[in-house]
């Protein structure tokens, strides 16, 4: 077995076994392959595509190519949601605190966003005094006493995954679904839970743009996890706009917060949540109906049972559980710039990466690994696509950290929404299920 | 423009411009652009292809990347031939004299073998004295005098196709029409010349196995040549068994003084060297017919002017010009094996890339740029595919440096012919021209 005969078998469109898989990923990862081999199968791989079983083992052996938490001397159902991103999207925060208020175990390992606002451990993070970095004892003892702990990543999970997508990202060959569903799920795999919920983003603001796009993904994603022997669900959802109304890191925390409180009642981003949470409560056995879930869910919302959580979650990592009561403890920006609407109509559309870019520039994500975050600024969108506008109406506030940056945001945001004098039709906020 | 947005343009499928091919080829060429990020452009035009126009910009582009031969100084029109490459193919040593002799001028620079049995440059290396390095205004000189020159490249030609042949050599994108095409083209049009010749090899022995293969590819040498303002013309060529029957470095240079000095008449390597110069005569516009062209071939020959014309190279390249009279001063192998024939039958297949192995087993190719060459060694074989064989017939010699390679590779060269009891049709030695 050679790189060259498994580069021409997938150039010619053969189908590799896993033996040839593991020897291209392992050594890979080894630096016994180099680059530039590696960039030849990814091409190869990219415009050839994968079978099913494939890609699973593509998966299987990046997953291996790395460290794996056990989660197994945890009692009850370990359950781990993954979305594939967009902007404004903060469900972790939310299904978190559900889940563990209904009895499950939610032990997440997260990242640190590259792209136009934070990841989890950034929004976590802009909590003042919230420690992200737990031991794995640490966190494996606090998952055991409350059910619930979000860290960053511990070890080397799938260093395959990360040197394989660094070349990926200069290569051209990040947009196949085999690909990406191995980045995916290499990382789900490690993670040590019983249930898998993947949350699919689909539209405009998200890696996939269209909606067979998603559905494809989504059932690759769900293939890989059954057939490595995981209870695994894929939700496709809405991306055509931000799920948040609030964009940013500090931001989405007090939406999050407003909403453990009791208050947002209308909002997608406490529908999505309930209705994902809801997906987890099935799937980990707890009812088979998901009328029933949803009302579990919901109940815990509503009984405050999901805010004490939240505390249980902050107490256990030095965040302020203060913040939860008292938001203006929350990192602020100084300025704030209001975006009002100039004629009556119909918010038709939004361009969310316009948006993503916005939030970026005002300094809510990362460009390249160095950048710092700044946790107070970004956007808040009041109205939704399909909301009627009259003129004067306050359309979306921009945090900033200095007036020229938010006027210069101000205009970015302007030119991102369309609004028409024509009714608009709302579209439904989950698009499938697999 | 960015090599990540041209990868990605190639990998959908579309059409490159020139400005763009120059930046991925030049950009390699000059180390700004990584090994990672050509191996994924070239898998990506390999799979995806390339029109006749792109095909043409990376040939220039790859022509343009180091030096020219300026041979505007010599009068007259100046000839090039290429082969694509086969095993006991030595047509250069006889076209050479032959058309210099008609007045056209020969002024070929070659390169060392990396396969079977040597290149053009070792044959004449075992010439004994034979200076394959001039300097280029030594070479000019000699070619206005005496019409002919061979010698090894001078100066930095094409250094594109050299790099980006070493890494597709590894990375499974050799076998690609364009590419092939390109590396092929880029040296021819550095080279000066006015008039092309390709002879392109099609058969087991060959790059090309099967005629359509072939065809495309001399369709796409043919059209660039014409695109980049060449008269160019490639004839296709048998190679389902050797052009010789002279297999190895002394060996070759042996046959073709036999033929110079007008025996060897019913030969193969003759017959379409004679053919091949009769083309390069045509397209030098010495005669509009191709009859009359052959009739100056074969009267150069017949003539003794050839023979004259390979006396001149040799005394003007310091090579033994008694060789040319006295075989014996050629390396000669000190053991010579002989395969009689065990049955009576009809020569049914050679495997040309078997026999090829043989003769590189016995020390006449190399495997790697360092390998030494023994010009000594090498096969005979007394017998072409069709011909009638009776039982103890002399049907191969093997001339080896030891006992033991020699009954080695005696195996390997029973092992590669096929006898038949049934009889066996002749194939043409010219299969198309374009």
């Amino acid at each position: 077995m050679t790189p060259y005969d498994i580069i021409m078998k997938k150039r010619d469109g053969g189908v590799l076994s896993k033996d040839e898989i593991e020897y291209m990923v392992f050594g890979y990862t080894k630096g016994l392959i180099p680059d530039y081999q590696m960039s030849a199968f990814l091409m190869a791989v990219f415009i050839k595509g994968m079978t099913d079983e494939e890609t699973k083992n593509i998966t299987v052996a990046m997953t291996e190519s790395g460290d794996k938490v056990d989660l197994s001397s945890i009692d009850g159902i370990k359950v781990d949601k993954h979305s594939t991103g967009g902007v404004g999207d903060t469900t972790t925060l939310l299904i978190g605190p559900i889940v563990a208020a209904v009895g499950l175990k939610f032990a997440k390992m997260s990242g640190r966003g590259l792209g136009h606002t934070g990841g989890t451990i950034d929004k976590l993070e802009s909590i003042p005094g919230y420690r992200t970095s737990l031991s794995e004892s640490e966190f494996i003892e606090q998952v055991k006493r409350i059910g619930l702990s979000v860290i960053s990543s511990t070890g080397d999970i799938a260093p395959a995954d990360k040197k394989m997508y660094a070349l990926r990202d200069v290569t051209a060959t990040v947009d196949s679904i085999p690909l990406i569903a191995g980045s995916i799920m290499s990382k789900k795999l490690a993670s040590g839970a019983d249930v898998i919920l993947l949350d699919v983003k689909a539209g405009g603001g998200a890696f996939m743009k269209t909606l067979p796009e998603a559905f494809k993904l989504a059932e690759a994603l769900v293939d890989i996890g059954r057939l490595a022997g995981k209870k695994t669900r894929a939700v496709i959802t809405d991306m055509d706009q931000p799920l948040n109304t609030h964009i940013g890191n500090a931001l989405e925390v007090k939406e999050v917060f407003e909403i453990l409180s009791g208050k947002r009642k209308d909002s997608a981003l406490r529908e999505i949540s309930v209705a994902l949470s809801a997906h987890l409560i099935v799937m980990a056995g707890l009812t088979e109906s998901f009328e029933d879930a949803l009302a579990m869910a919901e109940d815990a919302l509503e009984s405050g049972k999901a805010k004490e959580k939240m505390r249980e979650l902050l107490e256990a990592q030095a965040g302020s559980s203060e913040a939860l009561d008292n938001l203006s403890l929350l990192p602020q920006a100084p300025i704030v710039k209001s975006l009002k609407a100039e004629s009556d109509g119909y918010l038709k559309s939004i361009d969310v990466l316009e948006l993503g870019i916005a939030a970026r520039d005002l300094g809510a994500g990362r460009l390249t690994k160095e950048d710092t975050i700044d946790p107070s600024v970004g956007l808040i969108l009041y109205k939704r696509v399909g909301d009627k506008i009259n003129k004067g109406d306050l359309i979306a506030d921009v945090h900033a950290s200095c007036e020229d940056l938010g006027n210069k945001v101000l205009d970015r945001l302007r030119n991102s929404l369309t609004i028409s004098d024509c009714e608009v039709k709302r579209k439904p906020l989950i698009l499938g299920v697999v």
